[in-house]
């Protein structure tokens, strides 16, 4: 049985405040961990799971810290709706300065919705893109629900938060492209090795700060009635024309 | 005060049962609450807002029936995790026949996210497309999740649930296409005006007998480690080409 202290700590990890504290965030569900058993052993600090998963993955587990939990608490410990046979505690990776130039990077100004960050990490990592630079405002990539829509790319692709004018005034020999409403039609752009495309916040689109270090403007032309796309698809469309 | 019951039928609306008894769904937040107001009044029961909102919106309520509610009152009557000023109940638009071939239709095999259903919604009225055909066991469109992701689409794109083998087997004179990982590259498609396009279950992807009556699969290159594109971020790429 777990003792109480230990399922506070693992449900204080959706807190970023205790995840910095600890140096620990938190990936959930088969496929996840089956990914950091495999590719990304070494980051994992401890593991809490089903009798039956732990019987499927035995050969895979040897020296790491694994203990077996009821159904009920992995209700308990997880953080999401539907909690799904294992949770794993995980390092954070070391932090790093974002590579300069020599590359593609998506730059992420105050998106809030974890699962749009999520979502567009993963893009990222499909595309190719193996950097994310992200203004202080952003949600924290290692929050549960970005961890989890990431679908495992959160292992591979670098994020980092940073303030982005002073960052972007440091790279100007890479062309800046913002994703705008009223922007140059994707299609007629050719594809990129060397950008930074800024994607704006949810509502408010892109700081007048940043849409001002922009060399130019982007746009996925639409005719239906609905304002906008959703930040991810918009951010993935783009990419396919980029990338 | 709202009384109890009033407080226990909205939140039942979560549920499809309760949504089909009831004939209603519920829309929340000022902006899809404003989209309704303007143009889809006559969809409007009634609203359920706290004075602050009533305040703003005053000259455009006049015959419909707005209740006032307090903070805590939403707290409990709204489906989001942050409750946003105001809950409409809608009513369910009336079942129509899919239209048959003459236009583009995106049919979903599966889906069970609710954000991602709403998110394609979203993306096909971004694209002009009218219509989704969906297998039984694909998530309701009317659940609130799926309504807030949709962003108000669910208001303009007409969503039907029926045997989608059957379906595609009374439309073959149209190219049946289909979203797969092996399938062409959507860089070479030319764009269709007419076509039935298949996006799969987030995991299992589309099932052997719809596979099998698609003249054509189509595919999103990429060049990273991660299994899969988000199946709204596909949908949304694949579209972008086609459209």
């Amino acid at each position: 049985m777990l003792v109480k202290t230990v399922i506070k700590d693992i449900q204080s990890l959706a807190l970023k405040k205790h995840r910095e504290q600890t140096g620990c965030y938190v990936a959930e569900g088969p496929k996840l961990v089956l990914e950091l058993l495999q590719q990304y052993r070494q980051q994992i600090v401890a593991i809490y799971a089903l009798q039956a998963w732990i019987d499927t993955n035995q050969s895979l587990l040897n020296d790491l810290s694994v203990t077996c939990i009821t159904a009920a608490e992995l209700d308990r410990l997880s953080h999401l709706q539907t909690p799904h046979q294992v949770v794993a505690v995980v390092r954070l990776p070391q932090r790093t300065n974002p590579i300069a130039a020599a590359q593609f990077t998506l730059a992420c100004c105050g998106l809030q919705d974890p699962g749009n960050l999520g979502t567009i990490i993963r893009t990222a990592d499909w595309f190719g893109v193996r950097q994310l630079v992200c203004s202080i405002d952003t949600v924290d990539c290692f929050n549960p629900k970005v961890v989890q829509a990431s679908m495992g790319s959160i292992f591979r692709v670098a994020v980092h938060y940073l303030d982005l004018e002073n960052w972007i005034d440091q790279h100007g020999a890479v062309p800046v492209l913002a994703a705008t409403m009223q922007g140059t039609d994707v299609r007629t752009l050719s594809s990129l090795q060397e950008a930074i495309l800024l994607i704006g916040n949810e509502s408010a689109g892109i700081p007048a700060s940043l849409l001002a270090r922009a060399g130019a403007t982007v746009s996925v032309p639409g005719k239906g009635q609905v304002e906008s796309l959703n930040a991810a698809v918009a951010t993935g469309i783009i990419l396919s024309y980029l990338r």
